[in-house]
Order: C-alpha cells, then structure tokens, then sequence
C-alpha cells in the first residue's frame, strides 16, 4: 500500500544503469538552469526603483544608468564563467573552483555562501511568483504564504520525480515567459515610437517614505546593489555542466551565452520601458505588472504575461532545487556533509537533498511572511561572495594549468573577481543594517559546522580502520568462550524461557537478575525459579528507590570487573512485541531504555557490550 | 549534572519504606482534598447570575432560593458520601464503588467521567483564579493563558516532590482564604445590618444579552444547572481516604463534614450579599471582588482577599492532582489503563499521572483561552455522572454487606443518588448545546478504551503464559547449537571485526553479507575479504535501486527457508556508536532501522529472529 503510493507519486524506482542517461539537451538544461537568472528580470527593475524613490520621482531617472553599468557586469561575468564551464567541464561551482585553487577556506566559504543562496532563491523567487499573481488577482494576497508552500510543494514533488523529468516539466513554462516577455518588450517600444503609449498615471496610493530622503552617493549604490539580484543565478550552469548531454562543456557554454543575451536584453528593455512610461513601485502591484497592463491592456496578453511570469518564477527556485543537492553531495563525498546526501534515491535523484532545500525555503517564507523585498538584502552578499572566490580560484587555476591563451583567460577571470569583489563591498555595506550582517554571521558558522563534520568521519576512519589490529579471528571453531552471560527477567515467561535456552547455548556461564520492585512479583518468580531452572543463578536486586536501570548497571559493572580477562558481560533481553503500535503505550519501556543505555555506555577502552534481543512476538 | 538538577527540583529520591509515613492530618487533609469544594463559591454564584441577567435585572432575585435548593443538595451529597467514606475505609471513588457494586460497565463509565473532571478542575480553577487576578489587576488580563499556564507547571512542581509536602504547601493558603472569605461575609452583614452597606452602580457596561431573554422554567433550570458547579469537588475526600492519617475512615468522614458545611455557609452567604447589594455581572471583574470593594472598599483587605480567593483556586486543581494519578493507578492495577500509571516514582507519587493531568490541563486551558464560562457546561455532566454512579453503587453495597442500619443508609444513599440523577438530566437537557454534548461523546470513546487495554492485558498473559509449555531449557551445556548466523556488513573495519569474533565463537555457520550499493567499496572489501578470511562465505547481494534493508531482508528469508528445523538465522549487527549526540546524524540509520524492522517483523509462528548487537565505540 504504502509502496503503490509512493511509486504513484515518484513514479517507479530506477535501476542504477540508468543514471547515464538522465542528462538535458540544450533546450531543457536552459529551461532548468536558467530560470532562476531569467526570472529576476520580474523583480531587479523594481527592487532598484524601490530605493530611488525615497529621493523622489525625479530621482527614479537614474535607473537606466544603473541598470547599464549591471548588464555590463552581467557580460564580464558570464564571460568569466564560460571559461569556468570550460576549465571546468565535469562541474565547476564556486565550491570545486575555490576549493581546488584557493584552498580549503575559501572553498568551505563559497560552499556556505553557495547554500545559503540557494535557499534564498527558492524563497525570493517564490515569494516574488505568488506577487505575480497577486497582482492580477488581489483577492489572493492573503493567502500569499499558502500559495508559496504550494509551490515549493509541487516542485519538490517534481525533483523528486526525477532530473529529466523536471526539464519536461519546467521547459514549456520557460519558454512561454520568454515568448510573452519578449511580445511586451516588442509591442511597448513600438507603441512607444508610433507615439500610442503615454506615461501612467501617478499611483493612488503614494509610498509614504516618497521624497524623503536625500540623493546620495550612497543611495545610489544601494540602487545598484539591490539591482545586482538581476544577475543571480549565472553560475547555475557552470555547477551542472555534468547535467549536460555530451560534449558537455561544449553545450554548456552555449546555453550559457544564450542565457546571458537573453538576461541582458530583458532586464535593460524593461527598465528602459519602465522608464520611459513613468513607472512607480507600489505595494499591491509589481512594476512588470504595471508595465503589462500599460502596453497590453487588461486583456487576455496581460494574464499571460502575469502567469507566465508566476510560472517561471516559482520554477525559477528548481535552479536551486537542481544545484543544492548536487552540490551537498559533491560536500559529503569530500567529507563536509552528512554522509547521507551523497546517496542517490530510488528516482537516481539527491533525494535528502532535495528535502533539505523544500523545508529551509519553506521555513523562510513563514519566517519572513511571503515578502520578497525583506530576503533581497540577504541574498546578494551570498551571490557576491561565491562570484568573486569563484572568479579568483580560475585565475589561480590558469596560472596552474599554463595551458594556451592562459594569460588572456587570466585576465579575464581577474577582472571578473575584481568587479564582483567591489559589488560585494558595495552590497556589505549598504546593506549590513537591512539584514546583510545575518548573512555574515551565518557562514562562520557553517563552515565551522563543514569542519566539524570532516573532523568526524576523519577521526571515526583513524579509529576503525584496521590498520596495524591483528586481523586473526583468534577462536577455536566450536569452542564457546565462557562468555559471562547476564539475563535481566521481570517475569517468567515465554519469552524469558526463549531468552534462557539461547543463553545456555552460547555459554555455560549463565545469570538471571531480578530487579526487586515488587516484593510479591519477586517471591513468585523466584519459587518458580527453584523448581524449574534451578541449576541457573538467579540473582535479586534490592531497588530501594524502584528504578530498575540503575541496580542493572551497578550489578553489570560488578560482573564486569571479575576475572576482566573474560571480557564484559553479554547482556541477553528477552523483550514482548506488541502487534500493534498503540500496544507499545501499554508497556514499561524499560527493555527500549536499557537497549539504549547499553549501546551508548562505554565501560571500558577497545571493549563493548554486546548485547542480544530475543523477542517474542504477540499476535493480534 | 542531570540527577543532582533534578533533586534539588525534586527533592532526594525517597525509599520504598518511607511510603506508609506519607499520610496527611485532618487540618492537612482538608487543605489538599477541600480545596476545590470551597473554592468554588469564587465562582458559583456568577455563573447563576450571568444566566439570570439575560432575563433582565429583575430576575436575579431567583438567585437565593437557587442557591438554597443547591445547599439542601448538597447537604443530601455530603451525607451520602460521608456513607461511603465509611463504607469503603480504603478509598471508595466512584469507580471503586461502581465497579464493585454495579459491574464492570457502570465502573468504566463513572471512571471516564471521574477522569475528565478532575481535568475539567485543574481547568476551570485555574482560569477563574486568574480572572480573580486580573479583577484586581486589569493590566494582567491579556497574559490570562500564560498565567494560568504558569500556575499549572507550579501545582504540578509541588506535586512531584510529594504529597506530605503538598500538604505543607497549600494548608496555608486554604486556610487563609477561608479567614479572609468569613470574614467578608461577617462584616458584609454587619455593615447591612448597620445600614452602612448600600447597593452598588449598575455597571457601566452592561451585558449585551441583558434582558433580552423570556423567562422560562427551562432557564430557571439553566442556572440551577451552572449554580451545581458548587457541589464539584465534594467526593474528593473519598477518593482519598487512603491518604488520611490512621484511622482513615474516621478522620476522612469528619473532615468532609467540616468541609460541606464550611461550603454551604459560605455559598449562602455570599449569594444572599450579592443579592443585597445588587451585583449584576460584567466580563471583567467577578461577582466576588465587586462583592470585595463593595464591603472592604479597594484597600489591603480587597488585595488579600482576591489574592487567596486566586490562590485557593489555583491550589484548587490540587484535588485533581491528588485525585487523577491515584485513580489512574487503580485502573492501572485493574488492567484497564496503561501499567507505567500504577507505578510510584522516586518520590513516591505516582510521577506519570500527575504528568498526564498537567499536560490535558494546559492543553485545555490553551485550547479555550483561559475563559472560565466556556469550560462550565462540560463540568457539571461528569460531576453529577459520578455522583449518581457512586450513590447508586453504594445502595447495592449495602444491600449486600447488610451491617447495622443497612436500610437506613440505603435510604440515605438512593436518595442522594435520585437527586444527583435528576440533576443530571437537568444538566444534560439544559447545557447540551453549551458543551455537554462533548462528554457525552467522550465518555463511551474513553470506555471503549479502558476495554481495549484491558483485552491487550489479557491476551499477552495468556500469550506469553509458560502455562503448558515445556519448561524444559532442552540444551546441552557447552555444545553449541549449530545457528545459522549473518553478518551484515558495509565495510571492513574494527566493528565488523569484533562480530565476526562473537559470531564464530557461537556458531560454525557463519556467513557475512555485503549489499552492493558502491561497487568500488564492495571490490574493495571482497579483496581484503579473501586475503583474510577465505573460511568464511562473503555473500555480495546486487541492489539495482540502491536499496539496503530490502536485499537483507530476502536474503535472511531465504537462509531462514533452508533447512528450517535449525531455526531462523541469527542477525549479529556490527555498529559504530558515536561519542557525541550530534554527530549520529552524519551516520546512515540503516543499522538502526534494519534493527527496527527485524524486531518488528514476526517470520514465523512461536520464533522470532535473535538479533545481536555488537558495538565499537567512537571516541571524541
């Protein structure tokens, strides 16, 4: 049953031959991995306007410039990365490059930054998609923090499906949005030059923080790094280059380059159209909303654009759903991860991956209310922070490799590093106060956290491994060791008579222990003792406090220390099963106790307690 | 760290022996067991004025000859249970009385009902001790759940440490309260009698319902039904009598006396002064602190008064504390509720109910907000449920018994019982729509619970009964059995060394297994497998979806199917135990859940799969 319904959901389990084969060809690996970077052009405009217009409307004019020096950015960085898909062709995220380059500190900071990103763009985008939504329906506004648990629903289901599966699912939605987002681009400038699109008229409702703040350098600088979101999401490709179908690298580029045209076009056509119609951000309405309903009307192309625009950006988080998990794994198989998020689930897909993402996006979008301009601030530092290590770990790489041209990639990937690592800046600080220092307290500690799980396994290996131990079995076959065998008993019964006859098969050294919590339960168990297992000590334990673990584990400890060379007791539980799990509720829980106890007290150096469940079962 | 924390919460764990000592005077006793009783004029009389004022102000003088009905009923109660006090010397609760007298069906049922008032006490208590707070200190009300939460972790603190300090504990706000309310009335009535004592203002708020209703006989008995609120807490004592100090029965049944006439002069006396000076009820301050300013005015003596009144009420979900654990023990040692319920803790109290009562208590009052009104209706069903049970009970008793006056005393108690019973009826036909329709669905669910523990109870000891089984152990000493024994494995290290030692000192058969989930891993260990222990079968079992448990789970069933009269394969687990709680988490739980489902599953009929747990150790 419960097997029929997972495979109804996830789809049948897939043999591991087929992992080969689950790769994207060009349309779909754009549609997977580009949504995030495309997507933002429904946000970028609007986020840098929203700070101008505490100077003023007049102050909105300088958006175009800003928008300009990004998308010049936007070129350096991508070029920056086509070399890193290149340099890089089995996947090159920020983590492998500055790991390989810089070395181990600034790898663990990129991954940090890296994961924290990916989070974020699951939330921001979300949030952003159901504002889409919302704008066109604003009925729907309060319920904005169920409608982005939703989404994260379906896209986590979709992942779960499986990779290539997800390209099917997220390509049309994808390409949908480019076709709509390109029509309005299009019509506006048209309606623009024939002189048939006129500003809109002033908001009716004015932001109240309109007018008054002074212009300042500073401002600006905030405008353009709230801007900078617009190019989130660039690196997604060079992360999956291994999602590619063969040659990969070769592919990858491609649709990287494709993608970086698409993105620049889009986000300077639509500030321009903002612009030139006199756009100003309010809260109930987006600004590509506005435009929308200023170029197309309330008809049928507006509703496109909004759903379309909702569409691709609620799967605009599946670039993080894609790269979070394969960067945890790539994590756990250097050690830095929980071991478990390297393992591939039954759909060949980071299936713990996946849901470690869903839930820490959900998490925020309850925390923070279903608002994307409160997660912006959080966002950029991370985005920043991995570019630049990025960019600087393939100049190293270059100076390495020596391979031909490698000055020119230098100086390319430098001046990248260069120019993301003042954006940083620029972001830290114009942003520390709006929540950016969260960010900065959050990496420390995750990388303290990657160390401490490395530590871990590296010291479990030094001491389990078998090194210089004698790996001779050191028994005589069919000769029992005069184990010191301990059986605790609360009653005589079927299972503590199956408990015994394993006890007197593995060893001729056999105790039962009574614990002495009920004087009458003790006196019958004992006169039946006598007549039947008399051969068999039994032990009573006085409990004068009526706890039965602790008199078990001084009785143990006091076996233990005679003759130690015959090693420490052998503990055997007989233990009742209920059928049914609400019978658990109805039984002392004292064997479950004494099992864990027992599994983690360590009595002596090299020397473990083994212990032994005999169960017997209950029907019905 | 851990233990000396909790005693110094607690208090030194107390010695079986000690348990006999625990009893209570007659002064004590009456603070733990009367407090519910007497605290109940806090609210009573409100609860018979605020169904009368939806009639008008004029039907309020109906208050007085409602309380004097109420006070005949309760002088017929109080008679009748200082009857059972006598008759069952050793604690005769309604579901002892019941049980015992009427079968097991009627038992249960006034069981059920016992149980969910003693919730329903600590409920209303608590919530209307708050309200007395907040009369005096309106700035308090919006913390009302947090107040009343706070009152439950501290009731439930002195009841863990133990019941003679219980006593201790709360003898002296009882006594004080009841200083404080007599002395209310004393001068209340002076000051009448004087003249000096004039009617107070109409409220400013008056009621929105205020005259609004037709006075009907059906709302007559509506505020008869809320005024029984009164009598809650009466039967206390009997349930207790076990905890009296020596004789018990002697001591209990004059307390009770003392306690039902304390009650009955001042439920009178503060309805007749109410009634004299015109209390009308209003949502934010009780009938008795206007009562309070009226007579004392808003000095000291108006503070000390709503300071007992609210710690009388919040000790008043002492009874319940008292009361709950001890019947759930009884039911306990009945089968009819889970056993860890008759089990004393280390102070001897019974730990777990006094746990269970807390948490439905602050449950509840989170559920209803702290609103005392919301919580009435679901009382008096269960309280006049007992009443008559235990009444009509204890008519059979003597009927049976037929010592000394036995008709005179059947009398008694029958017609308490037609009283209550007639309540009852009032109180179901008159609140269901308030609420009492919950209990009357709650109480046959509990039931059909009590049965179905109880059944679990007797099918396990007739299961596990050695009975007519062989008692023979059936095995001789130092030969070892010939069990078929598998190790699962994942890797070659020190754990797995240490149960391939165990497995081949119990047995020949040994034969480990490697599920081939990583195939360089898997190479790996056959390698060092056959360099090292070529004696020994390695079975690799393919995993085509990377799955661990499943591919052990057919390979034991079929090593179980060969030949079957040598038993089902033993399971010995090599398992590496972690020193710190955090880092378990970065280890797959497949050794964890493979031990899980081997205990759960049952292969065979009367067998069961022997499961050995061999841990190593992990340091730091």
């Amino acid at each position: 049953m419960q097997i029929s319904w997972r495979r109804l959901l996830l789809g049948n389990p897939l043999p591991s031959e087929a992992y080969v084969h689950q790769r994207l060809n060009k349309v779909k690996a754009l549609a997977v991995f580009s949504s995030d970077a495309l997507s933002s052009v429904a946000y970028a405009t609007e986020e840098i306007l929203l700070v101008l217009v505490t100077v003023g409307l007049a102050a909105l004019a300088l958006s175009m410039p800003i928008a300009l020096v990004i998308t010049g950015l936007l070129a350096i960085v991508a070029t920056s990365y086509y070399q890193t898909v290149h340099g890089y062709p089995s996947g090159g995220g920020a983590y492998i490059v500055a790991h390989e380059n810089l070395g181990v500190w600034p790898g663990l900071i990129a991954a940090a930054a890296l994961l924290i990103d990916y989070v974020l763009t699951v939330a921001v985008s979300i949030t952003a998609g159901v504002v889409a939504v919302t704008s066109a329906v604003p009925m729907l506004f309060p319920l904005r923090v169920e409608l982005g648990l939703l989404a994260i629903a379906l896209i986590t289901w979709g992942n779960l499906r499986g990779v290539r599966e997800s390209g099917t699912l997220f390509a049309v939605p994808t390409y949908v949005f480019l076709g709509v987002f390109l029509t309005l681009l299009a019509v506006g400038f048209i309606r623009l030059l024939a002189g048939s699109l006129s500003p809109i008229a002033p908001p009716t409702l004015p932001m109240d923080t309109a007018g008054a703040a002074p212009l300042t350098l500073f401002l600006v600088l905030r405008a353009f790094a709230s801007g900078c979101t617009a190019m989130t999401g660039v690196e997604a490709i060079s992360n999956g280059v291994s999602a590619f179908e063969k040659p990969e690298a070769e592919n990858a580029g491609k649709t990287l380059i494709i993608m970086a045209v698409l993105l620049g076009i889009m986000f300077l056509g639509i500030t321009a159209l903002a612009r030139a119609i006199q756009v100003v951000p309010v809260e109930y309405e987006s600004v590509v909303s506005q435009i929308g309903r200023a170029v197309f009307g309330s008809g049928p192309l507006y509703l496109a654009l909004q759903a379309a625009t909702a569409l691709i950006l609620v799967l605009a988080a599946n670039t993080a759903f894609a790269g979070f998990p394969r960067l945890t794994s790539i994590m756990a198989r250097d050690g830095y991860a929980p071991r478990q998020l390297a393992n591939l689930g039954d759909r060949l897909v980071f299936s713990n991956g996946i849901g470690a993402v869903a839930l820490l996006a959900a998490l925020l979008i309850v925390l923070f209310g279903g608002r994307t301009h409160s997660l912006i601030p959080l966002y950029a530092v991370g985005v920043f922070l991995s570019f630049t290590l990025s960019q600087a770990g393939m100049v190293r790489h270059w100076h390495k490799t020596r391979e031909g041209h490698w000055r020119t990639k230098a100086v390319i990937n430098g001046l990248g590093a260069v120019a993301t690592g003042l954006v940083l800046l620029v972001v830290i600080e114009s942003k520390f106060t709006h929540g950016a220092w969260i960010i900065l307290v959050l990496i420390p500690l995750l990388v303290a956290m990657f160390r401490a799980v490395k530590h871990h396994y590296l010291a479990m290996r030094e001491q389990v491994t078998l090194g210089t131990v004698s790996t001779h079995l050191g028994v005589h076959w069919g000769v029992p060791q005069q184990y010191k065998v301990v059986i605790p008993l609360s009653s005589l019964n079927r299972a503590s008579l199956a408990a015994l006859r394993f006890a007197c098969s593995i060893s001729q050294d056999v105790t039962a222990v009574i614990v002495d919590v009920e004087p009458n339960s003790t006196a019958s168990v004992q006169e039946d003792w006598w007549a039947w297992y008399a051969e068999i000590p039994l032990v009573v334990l006085k409990s004068p406090y009526r706890s039965v673990i602790t008199p078990l584990l001084g009785y143990l400890e006091e076996v233990d220390r005679r003759d130690p060379e015959r090693g420490l007791a052998v503990v055997i539980l007989p233990e009742i099963v209920p059928a049914r799990w609400w019978q658990h509720l109805l039984h002392n829980q004292t064997t479950f106790q004494l099992k864990a106890v027992l599994l983690f007290r360590q009595e002596r150096r090299d020397e473990a307690r083994i212990v032994i469940n005999v169960p017997y079962h209950l029907r019905g």
